[in-house]
């Protein structure tokens, strides 16, 4: 890495929990300032303008997330064993950034305001729905289960269940109720044959 | 209504859509005198300050949508019937607030940064489960249902896959997303016993 480099990225570290809890919208150039203890001029001499940073520390913050997922699905033999990994996951919540889901935080803050931030996040979920359906499509191949009436159906609900179960806990501030929605996934997937 | 009532009414009704598209944070004082034609003066002549229009235009907001799915549900007889009210009014979104479901938007964007607001979608949200438990207890005692075995389980899930399917639709802009994933919300809901 170039000293460059390294300043961008140690920007973007700093920066990008501020960005997952205030939102694009809500975070000032003074709370870069202060995250990174860093001149207004030293951020834009290396990022163009505020939209390139959030940006930067959206991708941050869902790496983040994919990578912790990817290692636990490593570890799992079975597509159910590994599905049942987000549920895992999601429940323990160790290791996210600060803020909560950055998919779940970027795709309502963006989707009328900012549309390059709306595209990424679009990009990220499609992906996440891609990946479900190969695995359901996997397990068919294996055997392991029968046939999946509608795999992109099964796929955006498991999605959708587990974003809205993040936001019903943390607007209320009970993560039991997380816990109880992820269970409901854990039986959606289960019952998967 | 005296003028001042009149005056503030007005401007919530012209704000509202505006706070639901751009956020709390994203919405400017110019952005409000702009929908209004009223000047700053005026609008703070009415209101203590942004935020106090900011919880008038959840509150409004929230009602277009609430007072939407009572009158359906009084349509209906059973209770089945009356849940299933849910999967057709965000299905169509017809006479829904600009900028989609308020509840998910100010959700997300509150959780972190406006507690009073924040507050106000979990007082919301909370009532909205409780009476999907309402209803779903009183499909117990009319025999519709035999047993819910967990019906705050059951109430979450409906909520979180509904707002989640919102999410996803929103960000991606395919609203057949949140058809698919309303369909499978349909299919929960049928398969209640």
């Amino acid at each position: 890495m170039t000293k460059a480099e390294k300043t961008r990225q140690f920007i973007v570290e700093k920066t990008a929990p501020i960005f997952n809890k205030k939102g694009y919208a809500g975070t000032s150039i003074s709370d870069m300032t202060e995250a990174t203890g860093l001149t207004k001029g030293s951020i834009y001499g290396n990022f163009a303008n505020k939209d390139e940073v959030a940006l930067a520390a959206f991708d941050h913050n869902v790496k983040k997330v994919t990578s912790m997922i990817r290692a636990e699905m490593d570890k799992k033999k079975t597509v159910r064993e590994k599905l049942l990994v987000y549920v895992d996951v999601y429940d323990r919540s160790q290791g996210f950034p600060e803020g909560g889901c950055p998919i779940l935080n970027t795709a309502v803050e963006s989707d009328d305001t900012h549309e390059d931030l709306r595209k990424r996040v679009m990009g990220i979920i499609l992906s996440w729905k891609d990946y479900i359906i190969t695995l359901l499509e996997e397990g068919v191949r294996t055997k392991e289960f029968k046939d999946i009436a509608d795999p992109e159906q099964t796929a955006l609900s498991i999605i959708a269940t587990i974003e809205g179960g993040i936001m019903i806990a943390r607007v209320t501030g009970k993560p039991h109720y997380k816990h109880q929605v992820l269970q409901h996934v854990g039986k959606m997937i289960r019952a998967l044959k």
